[in-house]
């Protein structure tokens, strides 16, 4: 197994904990990046520290980033509720209020100074845009972007050792990543999803929704607790 | 005047102070944003404070980010000497310690957020790759790339109202920047380029070589005292 080191963005859901047991259980070596950005489901990030624990990562870095105070968001912004999903047909047809402005390209910005300092080859990201609420930094068309231009961006392209922007999910359905996360052993027992912070997940919510519709259609039983049955 | 509004990176030293004023002269609305990011020269931040003021900028926001905690720069690492600049031929023929990995990234997926919130159309940027110090995130094909990335990152993006990357000292040396700043009444009195971050500026690091050799060139007095004249 060649010594390769993987940076992984860890949100502590259950797509991100499904990508970092995958690229475990390919042999890489795990450098995982949470932010602590001002979401209102900051109990999330005690996920990432617990999946970041069992998954035995060779580091694992909370980074407080300031984009909260951008405003835009009904995830960062206490005044405007989280709205629950819209009827399963509609889910991914429109951008929802949840979108953060720029998420994906903040996280993976700071992905790839990781990866400059660590001299990882890949950027690990789970994202989804298939069984996805719509947010434009998913797509497969924003990945490859990103990733012409990181070569472009860092001394590691310069010296002609690109990074990858590896998003093994890209395509999968909320089922398949389920089946995925059970082939690799994931921690999804440690796994937050709700976008809604309270003590037990809402299961209303978009991203409660998504990941029930996963467990059910993998006829699994979803480890946690939901508000509503 | 259409009523148009920028998003303008501001560091504090020579060229954003320049960038600034040039969209300002073309009737931006301008929305600064400056980094706290563990830079040793902090002041320069005093100096971005002081520069958007004398433009009148609609908002300036100095956001901390956590990017010296991730390492790999001189600029950001107390235990690492700043260099002084190599001689004159050499400059920008090798990246030097001074580089910040993925800093320009960084930065521009901020003012990307900040864009999308704004609803401006244009995120303006002083590099420049021609009297520079081979900093990869500064060059053409690199800021193009990060456009392409941008327009498939946002809502903005998807509506068809993509966002433009605007660096208009791109291909201008040291004494076209002066000559340009003159041309638009920037507040070069007001900035700050020194690297060491002491009380004055040190005269004799990368950034402090080609501020000067761009005053120089011009035939304009320096506005900042050096320690060595």
């Amino acid at each position: 197994m060649p010594d390769r080191k993987a940076v992984v963005l860890l949100s502590g859901g259950l797509d991100s904990c499904t990508a970092a047991a995958m690229a475990r259980a390919e042999g890489y070596r795990l450098f995982a990046l949470s932010f602590d950005y001002g979401q209102r489901h900051d109990r999330e990030l005690q996920a990432a520290r617990d999946v970041a624990a069992a998954l035995r990562v060779e580091e694992h870095r909370v980074l407080r980033l300031p984009i909260g105070e951008l405003g835009g968001s009904s995830l960062t912004d206490p005044s405007v509720d989280v709205p629950d999903a819209p009827p399963a047909a509609q889910i991914g047809m429109q951008i929802p209020s949840t979108y953060v402005p720029a998420r994906n390209t903040i996280f993976l910005a700071f992905a790839l100074a990781s990866a400059e300092v660590a001299h990882a080859d890949t950027i690990m990201i789970g994202a989804n845009a298939l069984d996805y609420s719509g947010y434009p930094d998913c797509r497969p068309e924003y990945l490859e972007a990103f990733e012409r231009m990181a070569d472009l961006a860092t001394r590691a392209g310069v010296e002609g050792r690109g990074v990858r922007i590896w998003a093994p999910l890209l395509s999968m359905t909320k089922k398949d990543i389920v089946e995925a996360a059970v082939a690799v052993d994931a921690p999804l027992h440690l796994t937050w999803s709700c976008y809604r912070g309270g003590d037990k997940a809402c299961g209303t919510c978009e991203s409660c929704v998504l990941r029930r519709k996963g467990f059910a259609e993998a006829g699994r039983e979803d480890p946690l607790a939901y508000e509503v049955g």
